[in-house]
């Protein structure tokens, strides 16, 4: 039961966040246009588990990442970003299968994002995921490592452990058809995994996907009643509305320059994990949050070199 | 069987080759280097039907295409190119997956190709892939569709139309473990099929891939062995060694100056297919085969910018 009033209370941990999930190669377009018009392309380190373990480090608190890529160039280049980056590296696995990877054409006329699905969700559960769990007090996964075993079954064993350990679970119910495979139910298992976490962030799209059109209150609504704890409903421009199931609070955006919102989501998480392990209260976390995802919108690109959470905290007057 | 000496003997058809099989983009690091030093990569439209059928257009016979592509950016990129080149691009099949795609990273300290299989191996058998085949002479397939299904079951059935309609069947064995699912014996798959088709082009080391390790007389002793009618084993800068069981002939390169090995073997391909559909004998067929590659050695790319037949032929005093 959360409190927005309140801290969230946390035993002591040799860690503290882990992200667990897809580490990816974003291969973008260098230039829009239409499929023929642009043969160059960018290599970028992706995947929200990475960013969020990146990001967090830089606002002041611990971090690590349980991630699959595969024994090949790709992986190596992801492997070595998260080194530059000072991020520990044992918890990424390398495995028989491509490093997984997302082209983004920049087409107008065509769906952008084409997925290539390899690596990533051949990541395996073994006793030293399993201690990165037990030394954590906040577990993160989006619906990536879920939409196909044996990530699956990694992620199930995962929460399994954080909850008997007590960890803050937080999920992001970023639902699309296009990773889930053609022949499964991918909206009614993503259902099913609300129950069983802490803390959700849907966009409107998000929401959309898995119940319909709706209203933001009523997409909120439709989420507790599948027996979520804490709903972080984001509205783009018109801020985010947040209830615990008790209450609904509206939050406005504190952007004030958008210069890229590529890993803007990821950032309010990250914010949101640094606050309520430094021990603001939730109202507070959510506040810092939102700032911190207004700091990256600023500035180009999924990860970008965030200040400690104080300085972020004084810039926006928190 | 077949006799050097002689022309094989075609039937009149409304379309010359028939090339079944993987369409991909190349993403090509634009410079060697280690994991991470290139940023930059160029796409190009790959895959050997395509580059078979483009050629032997270019060469002067007539050829179609029949592959599957992703609904997707890339898909559209590669379909636009076929057209720039004149192909007819009817036998495109756009399926519910991602273009497939081999990311070339260029690096000297990791296996350089990564494989991204996902459209290529969706290609489904229909009516107008079967009326294809039996309007076709020749009909040319590599390992990349016989490595999964369902494409390996459309090749299977187009294989038993085309016996049918006594095509001749071209087999590139170029079997990679890489392509194929982990858990399968892609060797035996691929030694079954030698006995089904009537040309099969190893290099030395598909055939190392295939039996482990033996001289060319060796390999080549194998492949017989298995049921193969005509052997072409090529040798790198040793030329060829061609056997059709009774008789093993000894080709030399034609090679002048070597800027680019990408697409030599398919250029082979289309020279021996585009000679033995204008009716030269077998033995001059593979002479111009051997020509056609030299001239595509000369310049950079998988296609190049081929002239007639008749001017290699002229180029090379054949």
């Amino acid at each position: 039961m959360f409190n927005f009033g309140e801290a969230i209370p946390f035993e002591n941990q040799t860690n503290d966040v882990l992200t667990v999930g897809e580490l990816l190669v974003d291969m973008i377009a260098n230039e829009y246009g239409e499929d023929t018009a642009c043969n160059g392309y960018t290599r970028y380190s992706g995947g929200s588990p990475s960013n969020i373990a990146i990001n967090v480090h830089r606002l002041g608190i611990r971090s690590h990442v349980a991630s699959a890529v595969g024994k090949d160039g790709l992986g190596g280049f992801l492997i070595r970003g998260l080194q530059s980056a000072e991020m520990d590296t044992s918890g990424i696995q390398q495995v028989e299968s491509s490093t997984s990877m997302v082209v983004i054409t920049k087409s107008q006329s065509t769906p952008t994002p084409i997925f290539y699905r390899g690596a990533d969700y051949g990541l395996e559960y073994n006793d030293e995921l399993e201690q990165a769990v037990i030394n954590s007090k906040i577990l993160h996964f989006s619906c990536w490592p879920i939409s196909r075993v044996p990530s699956r079954d990694t992620v199930e064993r995962v929460i399994e452990v954080a909850r008997k350990h007590k960890l803050l679970i937080g999920f992001d119910p970023n639902y699309h058809p296009l990773i889930w495979p053609q022949d499964e139910d991918g909206v009614a298992y993503v259902k099913s995994m609300i129950p069983k976490v802490d803390i959700i962030k849907p966009s409107e799209d998000d929401a959309e996907r898995l119940f319909g059109p709706g209203t933001p209150a009523e997409q909120v609504g439709r989420f507790l009643a599948l027996g979520a704890k804490l709903v972080i409903m984001t509205l783009g421009k018109d801020g985010a509305l947040v209830s615990n199931g008790r209450e609904t609070l509206a939050f406005a955006t504190r952007a004030t320059r958008i210069e890229d919102t590529t890993g803007a989501g990821d950032a309010f998480w990250s914010g949101l994990y640094a606050a309520v392990v430094k021990g603001y209260t939730l109202r507070e976390s959510l506040e810092l949050g939102f700032a911190v995802s207004a700091y990256k919108l600023k500035y180009t690109g999924a990860v970008v070199n965030l200040p400690a959470l104080e300085v972020i905290q004084q810039e926006y007057n928190l």
